[in-house]
């Protein structure tokens, strides 16, 4: 009889921290849910939470030690996996240079492993989603915050620092709004979910209008509405052109809240890149809407653990 | 007695072949020039050409075919490195799909291994000019085309179809001049050499002005031309923005012909990225001058036929 092995993967975000036991072919088998606010301002509270949620998953499902092959966690920030250590997370108080993968090691006694949340989602569709078989990709999350994780010769990049993939703060124009980062004209400015939702709520005269509620109006036939994400998909078509012709690409990954609304937004996403970019980079690349919705980070934790 | 060995290095340019015999140290010990308008329209009688200046500079050093470790040749167009085949020129007419690799050892019975000409510069300063030691680095090339080669993970990065690295057409605004590459608002359409002598012809009002001589303008104090300077590397430094903050790149190598203007253009790109880039990836790059100017070709091609 073969043993199956799983992988816990970890998926800490500003409100919730999504815990599931993955397979080795990606499936979740079993979840649990904490709550992040409650643990705010004191690390160690909320690594005991996650210790206790860990030791749960295993005894639920009758598993032993052995059976796990490794814990990943993608956390929302700053994070340096080689050291495995949490530099900075902007929206979670209390985390600055947090050794978390010999904390929750040393815990448990299980091989760990840690990066930041959006490579997680991108491994996740690579290995398990709508990026299997591509070698160079890059996967764009549309939320509040705008990021990317990238793939290129078969493997994830991390950049210099660890800090590569800020798709989001790819300017759109050299003269343009100031962005949180310090920039000018960043796709977040243009793009992030907040700026969205009060670009909204003028335009349809309608106060905290959820961006769900523009989807809706689009799919009623509102002109304005489907206008409205005419334009968004144009300035995230803008920035990628830029991506296509420097990385060369054979896939993106359009991941993310409003990629719920990729009816409206793929279209002229693909039409702006295959416009505006050079002709070779421009038709070898593919564009399609992310898999795995919610689930990319934590199957994502099953690829951290095996690519080590 | 140990036998040094030698690269043979090539840098096809669309007015001049510059052939050099390079040293494991990355010197050139010997070099010859051919003149590519003598061979247009026909790759045959160029590549008869090359085999002929080839055979030469072994002979004239007394060399033996034991003491070539390889051929290396850049070109300036599109190039399958992997197959050897040289694609499109889109500057030296008659070359479509010359399996170049193959024509080239067949006939010398020495390794050849062929790229394009921004790689193999790029490949130049990384392993035996200002990249020595840098494991994530630009190489941006400003010329009448403004390219750039990528150094990632320690290896150079070629991109899915060998096409990466046309930093040149980053748009650095979402409406802007048409390029010639079909898209709009590129970099290279705000400072590509042509486009500058254009621009500068019209403020100093001389018909053909060279852009070396915007250079003594400014060198002598001329306001206007100091401020034409400083346009331009507004522009460069904006493209690096994006670039800094999507590869957190360590170095960034300003090359080609107007680099040579590094002490104006230098100090406003290295305040621009800085200003402009995300906090962690704007102070862990450095921005340098390229060091090997027109001969980083031919010393790269010593890289690419060690790298293989």
């Amino acid at each position: 009889m073969i043993m199956s092995k799983y992988v816990i993967g970890i998926d800490v975000g500003g409100t919730n921290i999504k815990l599931g036991l993955v397979n080795d072919s990606g499936k979740i088998v079993s979840r649990s849910l904490l709550n992040t606010e409650s643990y705010i301002r004191s690390n160690k509270k909320l690594i005991d939470a996650l210790i206790g949620s860990i030791e749960q998953l295993i005894k639920e499902k009758g598993l032993t030690r052995a059976q796990i092959s490794g814990i990943g966690i993608g956390l929302p920030g700053l994070i340096n996996p080689k050291e495995g250590i949490v530099k900075f997370l902007p929206n979670v108080p209390g985390w600055r240079n947090v050794p978390l993968k010999k904390i929750i090691q040393n815990k448990t006694k299980i091989k760990t492993y840690i990066d930041n949340d959006v490579n997680l989602i991108t491994l996740g569709e690579w290995k398990f989603g709508v990026g299997k078989k591509f070698k160079n990709l890059i996967c764009l999350t549309l939320g509040t915050g705008v990021g990317s994780g990238i793939v290129l010769n078969d493997a994830l990049y991390r950049g210099e620092g660890f800090v590569a993939g800020e798709l989001g703060h790819m300017p759109l124009n050299e003269k343009g709004p100031r962005c949180n980062c310090g920039g000018l004209a960043c796709l977040e400015t243009y793009v992030g979910n907040r700026v969205l939702a009060a670009k909204a709520g003028k335009i349809f005269k309608i106060k905290n209008i959820r961006l769900e509620e523009v989807f809706e109006l689009a799919n009623k036939g509102n002109v304005r509405a489907v206008q409205f994400w005419d334009e968004v998909a144009t300035h995230i078509g803008n920035a990628l052109v830029g991506v296509v012709n420097l990385l060369n690409p054979s896939l993106i990954i359009i991941g993310g809240g409003i990629a719920n609304n990729y009816k409206y937004l793929g279209k002229t996403i693909g039409k702006i890149v295959s416009k505006r970019s050079m002709k070779v980079q421009g038709q070898m690349v593919k564009i399609v809407r992310s898999k795995l919705g919610d689930d990319a980070g934590i199957i994502g934790a099953h690829v951290l653990v095996k690519e080590g």
